[in-house]
């Protein structure tokens, strides 16, 4: 399906002129409209206070008929000015046609019927995400399998409490869920992962996420027992001190994992709470008449956190704030559930209540909510900056690249295991959830194609040739790449558990080396190509397996042509060469057509515009 | 487009065991699987708490292999039981399929990618509408222009206030604006009314809307100069009085109209605070430094109401409550901008309290709601309990419906005229809308053909045949029908204010008498048909100029075609006859098909499953 010939807006610099408008500020949105689409009139419906107004919108004079972003040189565009009139202000394009009924534009597409406001564009004036994020390349660490401290020595058993179970480096985690997984003991601990950052920071990677550090009676670590200290264990408060500097001191930035639906029963919070009825803490959790007590999908070492409390409000926000002397944000386990139980809806208003302390604290802060569904109801709302965006990106991919014969069990929450889809039911769940928040959400959201919650990405589509592709899409769509440790060697793992499996430090052959290369160069193309970070997107032809878009500014446009298995050459009516970037040739137009390659997997980008170097000299 | 091989569900009571469930009640829902969609296995997904929980149904052994509704003796029906566990609990269905990849149905259909929640089924637990709404059939009465009563004699200028300009009941109303337009004055009054309730009364309507009856220096009364007493120009307040007397005593109900987002510049509330910077009156409006002050639209006549002032609460709240010993509810004006305006956003929140007030004063209140586009955002939400339903229900018949060559310059609030869309169209418009809110919103929500703020119908169609395929949609599809006075005599108009042209009682030769018998029997259809008021909705075939769909009980069901013009026959694999019940013959399958005859513009109405009078029975 060929969508070039369609008008186009986003959220990106090159269509609206300012990203974050103050409350009352007037910005100038622009649509780019093909001479294909037929359209005669342009007009922006902005919601005003609960009220739709249109707006007619004028030809641009300067851009209509100059080659703008590097193609294109035939558009019209149109700018309309629209004021940030709430903090949340959607708008979209009502484009009248010569012939045929008139179109929507909103962020979900172009249509010929009426749609709900829910996937308008959005003018956001809530205060913006720091600067920096949008540049962040994440790596996720987990501290107990990353590395243990030359140091520290061999790991002795004598040493460990009660309850862990102790592992050498090379044992097979138990991936199946029983009593042994959360105890297995493998020793990384904070030091071992200063001695590693040399491999992060070759990878490409500024943004280290750490799993979370706080003592508790678990390998992960999601039950604290306290959130004032770091676990001995992992080599207490100095070595995360060590680490943060030598984080730091490499440029780089260091982000915390906070849970703000739950604690451990072993928490001090709720050992008091639980040991005295009358205690202030007894108000921070969900008691009943008998002592008994909510909690996490009712795992009773999991007591959920009640946030009508103010004690609550008053402890977790103390903590988020005190640790910002080491990191630079945080990522927010189960924030889906944060201040949701019955009858209570808070998540968004805590949520903004916790950025703002975060904030007042380090205005630089980043602040991440995990969702594994649909996070966009939580987004655009002053708290979270972003999610770790399963739902819009992590599960479409997956479902495109997954291997032929693939039998895990479950599809990250959803029974049955995997399902196999094509092109374009991946770009239209993209789109879908992309389309419900603002740009600035999705720029600043996580895009992971796994984690240490959910099986390997490499396992999911069995070869490194797919798991290229997966990773091209990573590196050159809207949002944040998010890394998982051990994700760049091609690391297997059927589940959550199994893809903790402690990093292959000593077993050289078990790591995959080219596709470690293919992490340095993607990685490079995103840090050096400033399309890649903020430039808009705009699909540009999507078939079963073939996916190619467009990253653009006012500059320059790269090209990205995703293809998951070898399909047919790929023509596209755009009236400029191209210069390959990565894995791909130059190629010429002829006659007003592009023909790309259609063998795979591959993952190949071009810059459009001129051949190799020009395009670049341009931007 | 053939739609009867797709799995099914929505929140009728065949579909769900309680339509409105406490909280924390567990309820029953089923999912009706034709053997042609070729499942293997259903999940529900409930999002609880803000996390969503997959359960497996299984399958319904009763209704399996039985003839359910009327037909589909080989379907499957699928049971699980879902929780309530917040005030609007939102589930789906995923369904694993012997080939190809698992699907979603929610409410917005049958999908095979993954889509964001907002399209979700929905429990909602808090307080349910009044039971009398859903047969509720609607009359909307501009009082000024509908009859002028006997008692009242010959409109006398001299009786008249400076502002009004005396019109004999023939003269034709300013229709493009200017400054006379809302000051034209024929003289209508409430005793006028009650004079014409048997008219009202014999077309089938059973609750009368009644336009705004405050005093204002308009004709429209939208600018109240109080909410303290009925205009002395429609009879005051004993007339009101005498109006809902004699309304109640044909056991029908009576509904005001108020606006809660602005007052007249002439409200005492509004004088009170202009004259004096430190009334109290003056936080009840948004002034600034120098005396201006918001108004709606910036219109100076129409001040905003400022909602962060307890005293705007108090005021409109005490009005809302003292008419109800006359009124039985409310449709509220501008209800999507109350409340809205900068950084400030409780329309949801003051539209709850309303209710809250309302309902303690009458527990049967009524509460619609006018919003002219998406009121999606803001039902379900503990207040208004419907909207006027102009986007799901107005626009998308209108563009099916227009007439050819039709030069009206707006579209309700939107330019470049009425577009013509096709039924594909129009039904994923109204799927789109309706998929956003619960099935009890929408059976709730008004669905109007027309009203007196926008062109009559009968110009929009320009034809009696058109108007009866969009009264027979208005009739059968789910919601409460509203008919704006002189609709069912054909009375034209180009725009809200030529909509407003005096009700011709003196001018039988300006009446369609065919057409009102079609109200007539429509109406009467829908008030004997329960299937029509509170069964389910389920599109079997679309196409550009037929659309068919079923209403179901478990009882019965009732099929309804709509066809815009003459098209091809029209094919249903179903296994039942059909009974000719509106404006059609008796069909017989043949070999597992029904054949719908094609020609038009027709509504025919059938009952599924026996010759006339049988299916009848077996409800």
């Amino acid at each position: 399906m060929q969508l070039l010939h369609l008008p186009h807006h986003d959220g990106s610099p090159l269509y609206v002129s300012e990203s974050a408008p103050a409350l009352g500020q007037t910005v100038t949105v622009r649509v780019r409209v093909p001479v294909a689409a037929d359209v005669t009139a342009v007009h922006v419906r902005v919601v005003a206070n609960g009220e739709p107004v249109f707006h007619p919108a004028a030809v641009d004079p300067e851009r209509t008929g100059s080659t703008v972003s590097g193609y294109g040189a035939g558009d019209t565009w149109w700018q309309v000015e629209v004021t940030a009139e709430n903090p949340v202000t959607s708008y979209r394009f009502y484009l009248e046609r010569a012939t045929g009924a008139p179109l929507w534009l909103t962020a979900a597409g172009v249509v010929d019927h009426d749609v709900p406001d829910r996937t308008d564009f959005r003018l956001v004036s809530y205060a913006p995400p720091p600067d920096w994020m949008a540049d962040a390349v994440v790596y996720e660490v987990f501290p107990e399998r990353f590395a243990r401290s030359t140091a520290a020595g061999p790991l002795d058993p004598a040493t460990l409490p009660d309850w862990a179970i102790p592992c050498d480096w090379d044992t097979d985690p138990v991936i199946y869920q029983g009593p042994p997984t959360p105890l297995q003991f493998f020793g990384g601990d904070l030091d071992g992962i200063v001695e590693h950052l040399d491999h992060i920071q070759a990878l490409g990677a500024n943004t280290i996420y750490l799993r979370p550090v706080f003592p508790a009676r678990s390998n992960h670590r999601y039950n604290a027992t306290s959130f004032d200290l770091v676990d001995p264990l992992l080599g207490g408060d100095e070595a995360l001190r060590r680490l943060a500097d030598a984080v730091h001191a490499r440029g780089m930035r260091l982000i915390g994992d906070i849970t703000t639906n739950h604690c451990g029963d072993d928490h001090e919070w709720f050992q008091a709470a639980q040991a005295d009825p009358d205690a202030p803490e007894r108000a921070m959790f969900y008691f009943d008449a008998d002592g008994g007590y909510e909690a996490w999908y009712g795992v009773p070492s999991l007591p959920k956190l009640n946030w009508t409390s103010p004690l609550v409000h008053d402890r977790v926000g103390a903590v988020m704030r005190r640790w910002l002397d080491v990191y630079d944000g945080w990522r927010v386990d189960v924030a889906n559930m944060t201040g949701r139980f019955g009858a209570q809806e808070d998540t968004r208003e805590i949520a903004a209540g916790l950025r703002r302390e975060v904030v007042a604290r380090t205005p630089e802060a980043m602040l991440i909510a995990e969702h594994t569904h649909d996070s966009t109801g939580d987004l655009d709302a002053d708290g979270w900056q972003g999610t770790m965006n399963h739902a819009g990106f992590t599960r479409p991919v997956w479902t495109w690249l997954r291997a032929d014969g693939l039998d895990l069990p479950d599809f990250i929450g959803v029974p049955g295991g995997v399902p196999r889809r094509d092109g374009d039911s991946v770009v239209t769940t993209m789109r879908a959830f992309a389309a419900q928040v603002s740009w600035r959400s999705l720029v600043h959201s996580w895009q992971l194609l796994d984690s240490y919650d959910v099986p390997r990405f490499r396992t999911v589509v069995g070869s490194r040739e797919r798991h290229l592709v997966g990773l091209g899409l990573q590196m050159t769509l809207p949002g944040t790449p998010m890394v998982c440790g051990g994700a760049e060697w091609g690391l297997t793992g059927r589940n959550g558990e199994h893809a903790r499996t402690p990093m292959p430090w000593q077993r050289p052959e078990d790591r995959d080396d080219v596709l470690f290369k293919s992490y340095q160069d993607l990685i490079r193309l995103r840090t050096t190509e400033p399309a890649l970070r903020d430039g808009g997107l705009r699909w540009l032809h999507v078939g079963a397996d073939a996916i190619v878009f467009v990253r653009e500014t006012a500059a320059q446009s790269l090209l990205v042509a995703a293809v998951r298995s070898t399909t047919g050459p790929i023509e596209l009516p755009l009236d400029a060469p191209l210069a390959g970037l990565h894995d791909a040739a130059d190629l010429s137009a002829v006659d007003g057509t592009v023909t790309l390659p259609g063998d795979g997997p591959a993952l190949r980008v071009w810059r459009i515009g001129g051949p190799a170097g020009t395009g670049r000299a341009a931007g």
